[in-house]
């Protein structure tokens, strides 16, 4: 399948999400007018929908009715957004998909319609915020709910999903971001960290939503409340393992990506001083100068654009940018050695190609 | 059925909900250690456990088995428990039940074991506090799922039951939680507040709980995913109108109560300036000269003792507090008309025990 029937395929299934959810009667539970807003904002931006085509691709590849999975999927985007809007209260940043994040937007309406000061604006953009992420949160589970009544999937299946979807999912995702929060916070040092830390924690910031996108559609499409059947296994492993290789590609390209494609500046992770397997590989190979000066440059949120370049170079020199691509060419090669278990589809097809996007897209 | 019956009913259940709770197999999802601390925080300090046993009671009188309902009971406290931790965020309140806030409980935790300065402590604090709410949350919908699958109740009555809580009631708390908070932010003229305002208010952020309580309790008991079952409903508008008798009645306290039983310092509400039925009603009854000390003394939060008092006086010489009490009054008898549907039974009478506590309480 080429490139392009992929991403014909990948705006098809977001419009279905978008006129489920857009069409949806929660909308008009949305109150106050704040609320509302604030609730589609996420909604309303751009976005690839990729985690509900995983979920999409997944039915049809064990044989199901993509269509039958539209409330499903339009549940996997709805718990993925309340997470987004609360980890960027949480993370304090400020922009989300090249627009104001939702507190710091609703900072900006209670600024200009309210008429309030600086610091009760902030406030109240923080408890709208996390408000919202709550509305969110229920509209997921009733997007699953409505997906067993409009499609006679058997409501077991759906009480299945989301039970996974509340213990497993959400406090592996919150473990995740508490970690995260700690490890900032207690500048932990960096050659204490392993490699298998960080691909643990890819897989509990991004793994394990897509594993779950890819099993809850394998479980619709074959009518299945079991998480042990071996086809739901099959993709959820898969995607498990695709999810990893995206976030190992992730941080390949937050140093040697082109800033318009990445949508943030080049060098921002190196000043950040994010914990990349990248980075791991490289001190390993460093001498102790080379180490040395390398530890000086990342984390530096005052490097200059020079000393950037110059840590980007030590990176790349070091194996580091290479070893990685490689590393996410074997959780690749994983991923799809589990495909094996399903019959020939279109839907097969579309899962290979997702995986190739995974790792040759270029932003 | 006398009070100390019914109290002993009250404990009975609330046990029967924290044996459940605390044995769920989700504490063990729990992590790291400082949300697992968190999580459990509220719930394991003393409470009456009114919601779950209102939920269980309303089963009963419907002729349902208790005991099927108890995890649906856990499931409404843990969304109460939620709401109040993701509240006392928004709101800013350092107690709960006579101990710290979680973000404020974790802000002491992240300056005494983690070292962090005042302002990473309240960031942390606060970080904490809306993944506790979130995971909360989760925890609820398990609870209400695992209810179906332990103890035969058809699958389609906990989607009807979770599908009502995640769109209806959770929108509406929310509502009015924006609503109180944008009150506070825009210090509306209280006199342009009418009655019904601070009665949708009270329904908002109390009454729609209770409401919800009992009807998932009685859709359990009599095993149906309609709503519009008249049992249903009256046991329903029973407790939405009990409800709203109880916040009226808390409003009453909150200005001639004990201290000591109110468990805030007497005064908090006139300082604040609490829009109650209270200072509605006797500002109707005030002479111009009178309307204008109470507006100086009311929401004036460095009132002297002695002006408290006299604000105190104020409202009960003008009728405000006589006439709340008719209204709930009131309340009740509208609520206790609607059991008339209910066949006579030890469930029929603990419900009209509750009703009779709701106004009747001194605490």
């Amino acid at each position: 399948m080429t490139q392009n029937a992929f991403q014909d395929y990948l705006l098809q299934a977001s419009q279905k999400v978008n006129d489920y959810l857009f069409q949806s009667d929660v909308v008009d539970y949305l109150k106050p007018d704040h609320i509302k807003r604030a609730v589609l904002s996420y909604l309303q931006r751009p976005s690839k929908r990729l985690r509900p085509a995983v979920l999409m691709m997944s039915c049809g590849a064990v044989g199901g009715d993509e269509n039958k999975a539209i409330g499903a999927a339009a549940g996997v985007e709805l718990f993925h957004t309340w997470t987004l809007v609360h980890d960027d209260v949480i993370d304090n940043d400020h922009l989300r998909r090249g627009e104001p994040t939702v507190h710091k937007q609703m900072e900006t309406i209670a600024k200009t319609e309210m008429g309030l000061d600086a610091k009760l604006a902030k406030d109240y953009g923080r408890d709208i915020a996390i408000l919202t992420g709550d509305v969110q949160h229920g509209w997921c589970i009733t997007s699953f709910i409505d997906c067993a009544s409009a499609n006679k999937i058997d409501p077991r299946v759906i009480l299945a999903i989301i039970r996974y979807l509340q213990t497993h999912v959400l406090n592996m995702l919150v473990y995740g971001e508490v970690l995260d929060v700690q490890f900032g916070l207690q500048k932990k040092n960096i050659e204490s960290i392993q490699e298998k830390d960080v691909i643990h924690m890819l897989w509990l910031k991004t793994g394990i939503l897509y594993e779950f996108a890819s099993q809850a559609g394998a479980m619709i499409g074959l009518n299945t409340p079991y998480i042990d059947n071996p086809l739901v296994r099959a993709v959820k492993e898969f995607s498990s393992n695709c999810g990893i290789a995206f976030q190992l590609q992730d941080d390949i390209l937050g140093i040697v990506g082109d800033e318009k494609r990445l949508g943030k500046p080049v060098g921002s992770d190196i000043r950040e001083g994010k914990k990349t397997t990248v980075l791991l590989h490289a001190l390993k190979n460093a001498s102790s100068a080379q180490k040395a000066r390398l530890l000086t440059l990342i984390g530096n949120n005052k490097a200059s654009d020079d000393e950037i370049e110059e840590a980007k170079q030590l990176l790349i020199d070091l194996n580091g940018v290479d070893y990685s691509q490689r590393l996410a060419q074997k959780y690749l090669d994983t991923a799809l050695s589990h495909l094996n278990a399903l019959r020939a589809s279109r839907y097969k097809d579309l899962l290979k190609s997702w995986a190739d996007f995974m790792i040759n897209r270029d932003l």
